[in-house]
């Protein structure tokens, strides 16, 4: 079944379960079947947890059913883990059951080969009444109603962008990365062989959630061309979607699958049909979340962006980024240099160009009448703000006066290059913690700001 | 004076000294002397520190003399940090003293204007028989013998980069990012407004430096065309030279230099000069570090790189990224084959492809058993290792059994993408401490690998 075949609400009720069953449930060290009852119990608050063992009396001291239908009450969701070849046996128990929702988390299907289709056909029948995520994934997660339906390592923070990915393997690094660098998720879907619901299904659900203001999109391949093209048109008009495609190239698609046969040039249809459609395409994970992260803190602004900076080199680069952008850097107005001239913190013999340079002995007081004067240039709409790490240098009061100027000037983006390492480490998680994105380096700064402009 | 007009003995002297002069020493908090001071006082063990300062008697405890000529003993070094306009007084003392060189960290000259023009030539004059590095300049660094003769904020660990910076703020930035990464320098120069030791200079000179592995390069302009290039041409062909050019476009001209004149399509000269002279251009100064650690620390390979990950689309995305820059990846021979095959710790659906994915699950064990077939494939010159954060994994164990497989295969490259954050962070710090580079991202990863190849 796939969500356009049923009401909403049913759906809500599947992503918001009052019931959930681990079948394969087990508390076995390092297995996926731990992980998913560790990670789901973290939400027994919210609603009630089942195990399902035949071969194990208590999982994590909690009493299991040797099958779901021995469970009296209503079963929302059951998430299946158990090996290939006994998943039809429980899917038929399911079925029985009536459950409305079955992830299969279990790999050894379609992307095995000939043998795992029949098997995942099989499967498929068996559930055809009941909405069906995977097989072969991680499951989903959503930290603000604290569902962690996978066996991910970690529950990532609460935050602004829902990230889908074909790859379940890359999800368990992402959110690693996102516990260090302070952002969250709204949702985390690993959509698997999309035997039930689809990826376009999947959008068309986070496009409609209200915690989602991002969408970060890791894909190989794509099953319904149109339906896919058509969504993804719709949701850009009002949610932004960055996507990562793997398998660009022909020995790569090797990799994605034995039978993709040819399919030179795909890479230039995708990104064509990507961008037609409004989506940003980028070309690495750490750019994707670079740009999802600014994406899902700031708003988005007309094209005219100020450079502030301690550093006359990283400044030139920064330039350069935006010109080779299209990131058009407007003159200072004479009121604004006038401004910086009459507050005296600033050496006579400052600039007087965007880039600002506030020269490399400057203090935080400089940074603060830089940052003022140009935020309040009508034309310029957003900042970029570089801090190279000088003897005199204050990280952590410049950070403070940005979180300041960020509350000041609502609609305009302040983005930042705090360069360096040890210490700017305060700093930065400062920044991030008011949703104020840092990049070590000012190309990722600019590649981000890019997104930012909405014309 | 330049280096070429001198015996080499005379430079190894004035980049070694015995005796070393600051004038302008103060301990005044967030001044460039007081950071000056401090930094060569950590080398006052290996060689003699004077203090000038007409106006204190005593900086840090050390008694100070009224003038450079006021020291008895010889002095080799002279460090001149005074205000502009005061500079060729103290300059003419130097003259007097017979310094064997000067570094004049004070700005205010060439870089400002004519004014600035007339005063520098004025200080050159002076100082025509003397070695003269600046002016505008933040010093030099040498770790291996405890000069630290700069005002940057902290002194780098001994490597084997030499870094040679047109921006000194830039400089101080990437030591504190080198010191979270674990990657260290033979030299630290900034070079400032070339009056008398040129760009080409340092290059000939850390080119004969037996510490300097690999040279990395910040440039925004440079005086000398045809030597530079025929110098640069001469170093690659014994040592790799990583060179960041920035003020590549109009606008960024204009904040390089308010005389630059118009340089249009020097973008594409530069970039066409550094190729046929064997540099690696770099677009970033996260990629110049990525790019200089590697070559640093990993010896050079043929053309054929094997990839062995346990997550399918990190490795589809590497796959993707080594194929558009040219990165052949071998087919695995049957030998190969068999040896993961017989091990049985790898289960047998594996990818029996290049890469190789040992799939989520893996336990080191996996990792152990791939990385040796694989190196021992002998058109596999080199090794990219991929681990994604799964619930088993064990980032740890898998750094360890790498620096096992660095020193059996001393001349095959291994790269690591260890992707994540808080949870890899021991490992990673593991890997580095051995010296075997890893990127958080593949792409960083295939770019650093790209230059490992040699043919």
């Amino acid at each position: 079944m796939t969500i356009q075949n049923s009401k909403r609400i049913k759906t809500q009720k599947l992503f918001n379960p009052k019931t959930v069953a681990v079948i394969g449930a087990t508390d076995r060290p390092g297995s996926v079947g731990r992980g998913l009852c560790k990670n789901l119990l973290e939400g027994k608050n919210k609603r009630k947890i089942y195990f399902v063992n035949p071969f194990k009396n208590k999982v994590f001291g909690i009493k299991t059913y040797p099958k779901i239908t021995d469970i009296k009450e209503r079963v929302d969701l059951a998430i299946i883990a158990v090996p290939a070849k006994i998943v039809p046996e429980v899917a038929k128990d399911c079925a029985r059951k009536k459950v409305l929702g079955v992830i299969i988390i279990s790999s050894g299907f379609a992307e095995t080969g000939e043998q795992g289709k029949k098997l995942q056909n099989e499967v498929k029948k068996i559930l055809k009444d009941i909405f069906l995520v995977g097989p072969n994934c991680l499951g989903v997660i959503n930290p603000f109603i604290k569902l962690n339906a996978s066996f991910a390592p970690q529950t990532p923070q609460k935050g602004e962008i829902a990230f889908i990915s074909q790859s379940g393997a890359l999800i368990d690094s992402v959110i690693d990365k996102s516990l260090d660098e302070n952002y969250g998720f709204s949702w985390i879907i690993s959509y698997g062989n999309e035997a039930g619901i689809t990826l376009t299904d999947f959008l068309e659900f986070v496009y409609q959630d209200k915690n989602t203001k991002t969408i970060a999109l890791y894909l190989e391949g794509v099953k319904e061309g149109r339906k896919f093209y058509q969504t993804l048109r719709k949701i850009t008009q009002k949610k932004p979607v960055v996507i990562l495609k793997g398998g660009k190239t022909k020995l790569s698609q090797k990799a994605v699958s034995s039978h993709t046969g040819s399919l030179a040039g795909e890479k230039e249809i995708y990104s064509a049909v990507f961008k037609q459609a409004g989506a940003i395409e980028v070309e690495s994970v750490e750019e994707m979340f670079d740009v999802a992260k600014a994406l899902s803190w700031l708003p988005q602004c007309k094209n005219g962006i100020g450079i502030i900076t301690n550093g006359g080199g990283a400044g030139i680069l920064t330039t350069d980024y935006c010109q080779s952008f299209g990131i058009k850097l407007p003159k200072l107005k004479e009121k604004t240099i006038r401004k910086i001239n009459l507050s005296s913190v600033i050496p006579s013999h400052w600039s007087k160009n965007n880039p600002v340079d506030i020269i490399g002995d400057a203090l935080s007081d400089r940074y603060k009448i830089a940052i003022e004067a140009l935020l309040s240039q009508k034309n310029i709409y957003g900042l970029i703000v570089i801090q190279t790490l000088q003897i005199m240098t204050q990280p952590l009061e410049n950070a403070k006066i940005i979180i300041e100027a960020k509350k000041r000037w609502k609609e305009k983006p302040i983005i930042c290059v705090f360069m360096g390492g040890k210490n700017v480490k305060k700093a930065v998680k400062l920044l991030e913690k008011n949703k104020i994105p840092n990049y070590p380096d000012p190309l990722r700064a600019v590649r981000a700001m890019k997104t930012m402009i909405s014309e």
